[in-house]
């Protein structure tokens, strides 16, 4: 097998290109990485990653990373159904617009929610710093209402890009994953999202639960909370 | 003409459109808009970019947000040089390789110590913070020499994604040119940057001294400067 997809399932962007490689029936071998070990820092992987990243796909000898610039490669190279990224130029830059939108919406507010909220201060054994997590959960819902309201425009739209999933769809949900290991679920009070989330899943399965099993792991073991530092329902 | 440039040479990615399609001969009306003057906030602009953000096209009646959707759109749609956006897959991962990357490094790194350096102390009317300052500057220059080393491999190679212009070297030089108004040349002590970012404008001009007429203006007159509050010189 000559594809190899580098990928943490901790990281959202390296779930994604996973998903979609097993969703669209992309043969491929996936290499587990684990960032917290230090797998992303040998000097092997420093070879095929110079920034030290998830994913990287490896196809022959063409190395590539950027996820993004993986599901656009991936659909020209391999077989896959149009709907995951349409040959139609009307259609592709549909899907292209929200993957271009979400760098500064989707996936950096997400990240930056779930970083300070819980993964730094944990890696630190630290309580988060309130002030500056109230933040940066206003800029997340921010970007939640926008999926809501623009991109799913109030409900009306059953996938980001049309009629029809996309890997647009895909990245988004993982994305949208991410929060929960900070004890927050997109989900609550938003029927909108919380139906396109199981719509997406349910189109994604049995591969969306399983690369996703080592999230919901976290999810259910920690939901927020630094054990005997700090806690999502009281302050310990 | 049916296709239509909003865009306000004030932003980065607007420049990087209109410098586009002014070089690779897309013909074009380029409508220009002020942001700072609130046109990008009228109900009619709302009603074609509901993010409130430039630049937009319009192509008859198919109108599209995001600059890197943008050119990959106009790129399958009109008659241009392969070198601007090439057809071969690989060639095509490599630019695009770069413009997913730049989201979340030039574009951002490069924005942020642009405006919280310059524009939004000008705004308000305050002196910049300088402690946030200092640390966006370390960040940006990060960036820079990730550029030099990897993107531009120390020099060794003329341009982003291999041997010819594409319109990642002109997403990226309109980035580069931003902190030049908060009194920041990237250029400075940088000799691989400088020789890249001489051999892109020479590429693109005419166009791209004309486009970038109105940051050079800004440069020139403020350096950095908020008069009467802050100097970059010395403290007023």
């Amino acid at each position: 097998m000559s594809l190899k997809v580098f990928a943490d399932v901790m990281s959202q962007p390296a779930r994604a290109v996973v998903i979609f490689c097993r969703a669209a029936g992309i043969q491929h071998e996936h290499v587990p990485l684990r960032i917290a070990n230090g797998d992303t820092r040998t000097p092997e992987y420093s070879a095929i990653s110079p920034f030290n990243k998830v994913p990287v796909i490896k196809d022959g000898d063409f190395v590539l990373s950027e996820s993004i610039a993986m599901f656009r490669y991936l659909a020209r190279e391999k077989e896959i159904a149009d709907h995951w990224y349409p040959k139609d130029s009307k259609g592709q830059a549909r899907v292209d617009e929200y993957l271009e939108w979400q760098h500064l919406n989707t996936r950096i507010n997400c990240s930056m929610y779930f970083l300070n909220r819980w993964m730094w201060p944990m890696m630190k054994q630290t309580a988060p710093d309130e002030k500056n997590v109230a933040k940066l959960l206003k800029t997340m819902n921010k970007t939640l209402d926008e999926i809501e309201k623009v991109w799913l425009k109030d409900g009306s739209k059953p996938y980001i890009a049309g009629d029809r999933i996309s890997v647009a769809d895909i990245l988004a949900a993982c994305e949208l994953e991410q929060p929960s290991m900070a004890g927050f679920d997109v989900k609550a009070n938003r029927p909108i999202l919380s139906a396109y989330m199981e719509r997406i899943k349910a189109d994604l399965n049995p591969h969306y639960d399983d690369v996703h099993s080592a999230v919901y792991k976290m999810r259910d073991k920690f939901g927020g909370d630094i054990p005997g530092i700090y806690s999502s329902k009281a302050k310990l």
